[in-house]
């Protein structure tokens, strides 16, 4: 079969990869319909090398598609069932998968990302190969894979519900460490699929205004479709404290969502943030140089700081709940669908930030 | 009238001072019936020139006493009603009083801290003198004071409410951030009369343990009193990271109470609280060389910080039910009660940390 694969830093390929099996009782093989690149694979494709990346270590961990095969043990979904697989791999069934935080599973992992999860080994989470193929191993699938609703399951539904394996419950999850409730002023800051998703899941809980601050009018469009009431490019104008301020009468907004977390877009949602406000964050960028707490802001304007990487699999009954009900529809953040041929041009597409382009699909069997 | 003033580093004296008077239509004059002495006035004792503090200056904003006199416009409360202030004084209808952070009245100011909000004029919440005296105008009296609830009224309840002026609101408020809820298990690092009241507070919400970590056995003697299932001397043990993981079946504590917020407890709190657990910080440690985070552990942990200056005002109405049906008695952190002839002598008995000694009240009337 064939899969996408980092090469080096810059260059990732579509290559012959060795056909996934089952290799523990509770593994399910799955026919990928429809994956996608993140901005996190974007940190691979740019700094593989600072997160362990070598050459051959393949990609890739938002896909949905169709159960190809079961291990013994699986017993929740069965072949021929349409799945989507949160990024992270989880048990369901330790302490953490109990209360909703898959992504500490004590057997978890990540897909696509052995370097930074090496482990191995029969039934291990952290073995697993990139998503960004044809086919892939799930491990402990009884716990990662979540059936599609059946009004969701054909193929025609991918670009709707592939978002929800990470990006929009990304941004879901900002908006909850947020604290956006009905009536919140919030800002979004990142007009990346994340950002927009963010945008979009704020007005899905009842924001009043969603203000997305970014770089690029095209996503600042794309945002205004996706439920954001003001939008700024920061790169062109300045006006964007006073303006939020102005929108949250003079307080400054209860919610930022930090979609990128940036050392310099922290700065700013401290800056910015209402008294008693909550910034969500849930960028990478911190994990490349966090952010400085101005503890004098945050102790007399009782800041909280929420976020980290999204436990999507525990957000997943009411995202699908939202997305039947037409409440949510991330599709917009999909700009391109490339076939496999053309996939790892998917990486230029998105590094370059080309216009028009935000996130891109790949159809793994066409 | 007396009251006690700075006069320089390490040294705090009664001397006789100007008698408050009504200066607008909202001000109140309290004769102070019990005060007491703040770890947040030691940061005055111990660093006053830091803090813009100057010979003169006078201090204190914990206290509880009878209204003596009050302007045209107060209204809510009349001459002889038995009240609390709490440390930070609110006009009651801003947007953040309204939502229940006095803390960030836009009028709003502290008691006893002239030189950090400076201020001045007719009205001016800034302006106000300290409390540990014998009266004290109240600014903005309808806002800022609360009626004590009548069965407490009594002057002999006043070292169980006293404490609710700031110290047990400011532990409620870590408790609060922190996340605490039933079942939870909690850590609370210092054993400072905040430390123990969080203590008490985390058991009134509901946790199944709490593990107070101090450096005085007397203290944590203290803690177990007021609810402490487990205690720690962490300058003679070096199990408290094992016993609390093992409390928790593992996993860590679901909510740290961090009463002094240094940097090192901090750095504790981050590496031992449960991924998806919260740190409520309210120590004013931080105000003098905050933590640096370890975002790659919050980001994988997802976990929460949250916390600052407690909107003591906003928790009253809950508290007042609590220390009515006996649910918390935080007395016991008010080791000592002085005369006010003795008073400035209780600053020594703080910063020296006596054996014994947690915090002191003041009777400014005796």
């Amino acid at each position: 079969m064939r899969g996408i694969v980092y090469k080096a830093q810059g260059d990732m390929q579509v290559e012959e990869v060795a056909d996934p099996s089952i290799q523990d009782p509770g593994d399910a093989i799955v026919k990928v319909t429809k994956a996608s690149i993140c901005g996190s694979d974007l940190h691979i494709y740019n700094h593989g090398e600072a997160f362990g990346f070598e050459c051959g270590c393949r990609v890739g961990h938002e896909f949905v598609g169709v159960v190809e095969e079961v291990g013994a043990d699986v017993g929740t979904v069965g072949v021929g069932d349409k799945v989507l697989a949160p990024f992270w791999i989880s048990c369901g069934s330790c302490h953490f998968c109990q209360k909703g935080l898959q992504t500490s599973c004590v057997k978890g992992g990540c897909f696509g990302f052995q370097p930074m999860f090496p482990g191995g080994g029969e039934g291990n989470a952290e073995a697993v190969q990139g998503g960004q193929s044809q086919y892939v191993r799930v491990p402990m699938a009884a716990g990662t894979l979540d059936r599609i609703p059946e009004s969701l399951a054909d193929d025609s539904n991918d670009m709707k519900t592939l978002p929800l394996t990470d990006v929009f419950g990304t941004g879901y999850h900002a908006a909850k460490c947020s604290n956006v409730q009905g009536g919140s002023n919030v800002v979004v800051i990142g007009d990346g699929a994340v950002g927009l998703c963010g945008a979009q899941a704020a007005r899905a809980l009842g924001a009043e205004t969603v203000t997305v601050l970014g770089h690029h009018d095209d996503r600042l469009q794309i945002a205004k479709q996706m439920g954001a009431t003001h939008v700024v490019n920061t790169k062109t104008s300045d006006n964007a404290g006073e303006l939020v301020k102005e929108l949250s009468g003079g307080v400054g907004p209860d919610s930022v969502i930090a979609a990128i977390s940036s050392a310099d877009s922290m700065k700013w949602a401290m800056d910015n943030v209402q008294p008693g406000g909550a910034i969500g964050w849930v960028g990478m960028e911190v994990l490349l140089g966090g952010p400085e707490i101005p503890w004098d802001q945050a102790f007399f304007g009782n800041v909280t700081l929420a976020g980290g990487v999204a436990p999507v699999k525990g957000y997943l009954p009411e995202l699908w709940e939202m997305l039947k009900a037409g409440k949510i529809d991330p599709s917009p953040v999909l700009t391109h669908d490339l076939a496999m041929d053309e996939a790892a041009s998917g990486y230029e597409v998105m590094a370059s930030r080309e216009e028009g382009s935000v996130k891109v699909a790949i159809s793994p069997q066409s």
